[in-house]
């Protein structure tokens, strides 16, 4: 598949026989949508065996989210590669006592359910913990488990809104503009991984488990960056700013004679040698624009100066004329330009799987390159309840008979 | 502090006697600027030692990036916090050679110059393997350290462009916009901060150490979320849409009679649910807008009459009575509104720090919360060098006629 042959040419170094780097980690999955697939799909790309729980006949919500290739989304695909399919009812007794019974073999749970949901159904943490003392339990909601929104329902968009980050997104005085992703659950998705991490770790030393409490509007927060800093210190409300960067100049997409492109220039010797490359050294000796802060400070003026010199050439002139001197500079890709970057590619950052229905997906792959270890997206994911037997047989020593009656009784 | 308060209602459940969860790892730190020190910060926010190798008379750049109180920039104190400074000047044999004798020592070096700048040093992955195998050498770059763009410099604007994520964000047929944060770095130090977790767990069963190369570009890509699965599978390039999500509606930001409100429902109880509360039941019947698919396809439809019903009541309005009847809805926050927001307050995600000199900082807190380990926020950024004798004394017995000669040589 086109990952591997990526990959091979450059991660892992040493070939394909090395260890994943979280094989022996086995984690129990009840999540559903994004943030908390997110946080699982991360943990299975780097090797950890994930069993995503799903209710009988319904399953995971993102299965029904398009686009479709066949009866197939192309949404779950992405999001749920190489995890195994468990169907389970956890609203029947007998549910319940599965889950706990593969819980008592885990190292992990992972949750994505509102604050409350798993503890009205018998299965909060306490209860798992005393199955098994060493499971780490990972909660992964839109506001956390405690503070007076805990109970709240949320998505995206309201931790968005919630968070300040669209109060800095998008044009001077132009109307909001949500971050074109869904960045509240993919970066609350990430700060479980690295929650989950740490207890693992931690675990290590006192062989006891504990609860990793990430919430989706904490882990926005968390991502204001500057914003917070600045407000604190100058008492002004931080607004969007178009494509510029609030305190650093000239740092943005600049209109070329045929389309775009992004300069973005950090230290004096760059803007230096922007100043001489165009022909016009006297702007870098110009007091107004001398260094970072002036021409923050004199940024209106020094705007259309800039403006009308990069509208003279084409983006791929100022891509090359400029990458060749050093000077920071590159394209605006849109989702295919970037698909077939080179860099991209040769970092093996699009994986290929095939569904045995419904052919082959292309996928973002996972970013972590390990020198030791192999990372790989290789399986599609899988159809609803695929891996039960599979799971109850191996893991759990059901026999045939039993699993008939589970079925029957469609606790699975 | 504030920090404390805000922690000790909710999180650590157990209160202030717990182990921090990474205290036993030692991190070497040579990270600038934003995406390694925001790694670094997750490290020690989360309990590791952080020892910070700076150029000395200098320091990183971000010492020197505003906004500042008194002489101290808070955008470097706020991802800097707890750490401690050491300076060291790499391109002196014996700098470089102090730097080797701390390697020694350490579970983790973190850095994210341009590929090759620290090989050219003589200060690579093989060099640090060789005096400890054991340590986990974590290199956060622009472009990651093999392909093509391998040694190109790259700030966070240069990948946002590149990497398509502006092509999502911003105004349908608008300016292109950067995402109001520096996404590429903090996405880029996030999955850094995973990728040396899983190098440390690892480590447990090996006993060895080893590469992480992480790419912003990289990193960005793996947050395109389901764009790369919409082309390809319709082909349609992804475009801005907005506040607007691509395929479920409604889910946006509407102007209400005093400011905006979110809205955002993602099921069809919801919608039933919103439909009745504003007395438009027809609306759910309607086939136009039976469900999600629907709702989506004949979104032009169904605008118009959602911005004129929403338009009739106040944000607060909104919030009160959706909230009441659990449909999802939220106010769009700004910095000041989201800092003072009673969750935020209760999840102790606002930190003060206190600064000898300047006084006292807000900062963002950790959004990992933990049931059995303190993750805590509640020291200053380190002044450049301020630890230099602390460290070459107490962790590698440097004697005090040592360390004034290397501060004669400038090598500290």
């Amino acid at each position: 598949m086109s990952e591997d042959a990526g990959q091979s040419r450059t991660w892992p170094v040493r070939g394909g026989s090395l260890p994943r780097p979280l094989e022996d980690v086995l984690v129990i999955d009840l999540t559903r949508v994004l943030a908390g697939p997110f946080a699982t799909m991360i943990l299975r790309d780097l090797g950890a065996t994930v069993i995503k729980i799903e209710q009988p006949g319904v399953g995971d919500e993102a299965r029904g989210i398009g686009p479709f290739r066949g009866d197939v989304s192309a949404y779950f695909m992405s999001i749920n590669r190489g995890k195994k399919s468990v169907t389970l009812d956890l609203k029947k007794p007998e549910g319940r006592r599965i889950l706990l019974e593969l819980v008592a073999r885990a190292d992990l749970v992972v949750e994505n359910f509102r604050g409350g949901v798993l503890e009205r159904l018998g299965l909060g943490y306490d209860v798992m913990r005393s199955v098994n003392p060493r499971i780490i339990y990972a909660a992964c909601s839109g506001f956390g488990h405690t503070g007076p929104y805990a109970e709240r329902p949320a998505y995206d968009m309201i931790v968005q809104g919630m968070s300040g980050i669209i109060s800095l997104n998008g044009q001077e005085d132009g109307p909001p503009a949500r971050v074109g992703t869904s960045i509240g659950n993919l970066s609350g998705g990430l700060f479980t991984v690295v929650g989950i991490l740490t207890a693992l770790h931690q675990r290590e030393r006192t062989g006891k488990g504990q609860k990793v409490d990430v919430a989706l509007l904490d882990s926005l927060f968390a991502l204001l960056e500057n914003a917070v800093a600045r407000y604190d210190v100058d008492g002004e409300i931080p607004r969007p700013l178009g494509s510029r960067h609030p305190s650093i100049t000239p740092f943005e997409v600049f209109e070329s004679s045929d389309g775009h492109v992004v300069i973005a220039l950090c230290n004096e010797k760059h803007w230096r040698l922007f100043c001489e490359h165009v022909g016009r050294p006297g702007l870098a000796s110009d007091a107004r624009f001398a260094d970072n802060k002036s021409r923050t400070d004199n940024y209106d003026s020094l705007l259309p100066l800039l403006r009308k010199i990069v509208r003279r050439r084409s983006s791929r002139e100022w891509i090359e004329t400029l990458g060749r001197i050093g000077v920071p500079c590159g394209p605006l890709n849109n989702v295919p330009q970037v698909m077939a970057d080179p860099q991209i590619q040769a970092r093996g950052m699009l994986a290929e799987i095939e569904h045995a229905r419904a052919g082959k997906f292309r996928v973002t792959a996972c970013p972590i390159k390990l020198s030791d270890a192999r990372v790989e997206v290789t399986e599609p994911a899988p159809d609803l309840g695929q891996h039960t037997e599979e799971v109850l047989s191996t893991l759990l020593g059901y026999s045939r008979g039993e699993i008939a009656r589970l079925r029957k009784e469609q606790v699975i």
